[in-house]
């Protein structure tokens, strides 16, 4: 498979062998709806790069260099994918990083993903995975390049029936998706796992944990065990990408939709899938 | 930094920007030993690899091709380092594997590092790290592509008298060095930390206990706690590049080298640096 992108401003299909991206997964990345030409959510993926990049001590990348190099990957496309990959480039002896980094950053293009239509009107059926997540505060809510667990995770199922598989980490507290997060609906009242120490701080999650307010609703990041989930009224998923997706099964189960903040859901579509910039 | 590679047994520099590898870490390496112009501990890295990419469901290429593979590699060069880096290849929609995997394998040489020569005799400084080890049963003792918590764990210190820095995982058990496994010497028994959630198994820890029994030593897979290390009578490291390192120094505490198991030490040196093929 080819993939052309944008690396450091150059057009090119290669990445030096010596990165460590490549070596080590030392990096970070970031997966951006282009919708109607335009990049949503801009903000909030710029953001978090920014912070997970200080987290890891990579220099990130000015912002407006950035915009300008997907600006330019997007060209004329209406509809799809913008991946961004900041990596802290190459050399260091092993593990080291070097003192003065070069880093990598990667901009490429890819197709709307071709999920159902359908999945966000009547909902998704989900599984519970086996793979675990390990913890690590350190890492937790950054979109870093170490994502062995969730391909794991994601290699459990091949039913194109099964829109997503939750994961739970190694003390039993469910934390979200493969690539998506999780919200719980209970006696009218929002929750969603806390991630201090494992998952993916989503673009779309903050949407959800900022917009509940104007929706007179409360979002309490909590622990959440795998039984309340199959107490709860209802369950939804977001990422950037999908928005929102209604869940209508979780593995067996049948889920009610009924409880669902519809309104809060639409905003939260609206937001996520309508370019900033 | 440029950097020559077989990639696929082709020659060049670069690696498709779309591999697994890059994008999740979704691989596997091994850190080989060259000296005078052969491989050290080929079995045990290629057993290793070997039972990674099973785990892990990354087709492995045969032994011959691999290992022909490296010799091209080493070409005339007497002393070095053969990295191997095998990822599930490019492609795949999201974190979801190819149902049909093209593997990657890239094979490169690198010069032999530049240790100072006494920390082998003296033995060597040692500081803990505050970066934790997150746990997880599935990748535990494999060598695969994700290492951002050794890249920060290796960050914490840039003083070039400290040879290495000991890990523990989130519940304080002591795992091992950043890029080696640790043994403990306590009343004349030998300890070394089980590696059932975390770590890597190292091809030179597995020689330890191996040839232990030759020298009517016992080594015990234990947990260990950061109490038990200042305790112990005597400490050292074990990786396929350095062979065995005597730790003198832990944090403050210097660690008296009297009671390591001297013979035992000098065979697996000698097992380690030596070529197998």
């Amino acid at each position: 498979m080819s993939m052309r992108a944008l690396i450091n401003g150059v057009e090119t299909d290669c990445v030096s062998v010596a990165d460590r991206g490549l070596q080590y997964g030392d990096g970070l990345f970031e997966t951006i709806a282009v919708r109607d030409g335009g990049l949503c959510l801009w903000r909030g993926h710029f953001d978090r790069l920014f912070d997970g990049a200080r987290r890891f001590g990579i220099p990130c990348p000015s912002q407006g260099m950035l915009l300008d190099e997907c600006q330019r990957s997007i060209d004329s496309c209406s509809s799809g994918v913008l991946k961004i990959v900041l990596t802290r480039g190459s050399g260091g002896r092993g593990y080291r990083p070097p003192a003065d980094p070069h880093p990598t950053r990667i901009v490429s293009l890819h197709p709307w993903p071709d999920y159902p239509l359908d999945w966000a009107d009547r909902g998704v059926a989900v599984i519970l995975c086996r793979t675990l997540l390990g913890e690590n505060a350190l890492l937790a809510g950054h979109k870093h390049l170490n994502r062995l667990e969730q391909v794991l995770a994601r290699s459990e199922w091949r039913d194109p029936q099964i829109a997503e598989g939750i994961m739970q980490d190694g003390r039993g507290r469910v934390i979200g998706g493969t690539m998506s997060n999780l919200f719980l609906v209970s006696n009218g009242r929002l929750y969603t796992p806390r991630l201090d120490t494992c998952g993916v701080s989503g673009t779309a999650r903050a949407l959800v944990l900022r917009l509940a307010g104007e929706h007179d609703l409360e979002v309490t990041q909590t622990d959440v065990a795998q039984a309340d989930l199959v107490a709860a009224d209802g369950l939804f998923l977001t990422n950037a990408l999908i928005g929102v997706w209604p869940v209508r099964r979780l593995a067996a189960k049948p889920m009610c939709l009924n409880h669902l903040p519809g309104k809060l859901i639409a905003a939260v579509r609206r937001a996520a899938l309508t370019p900033e910039d």
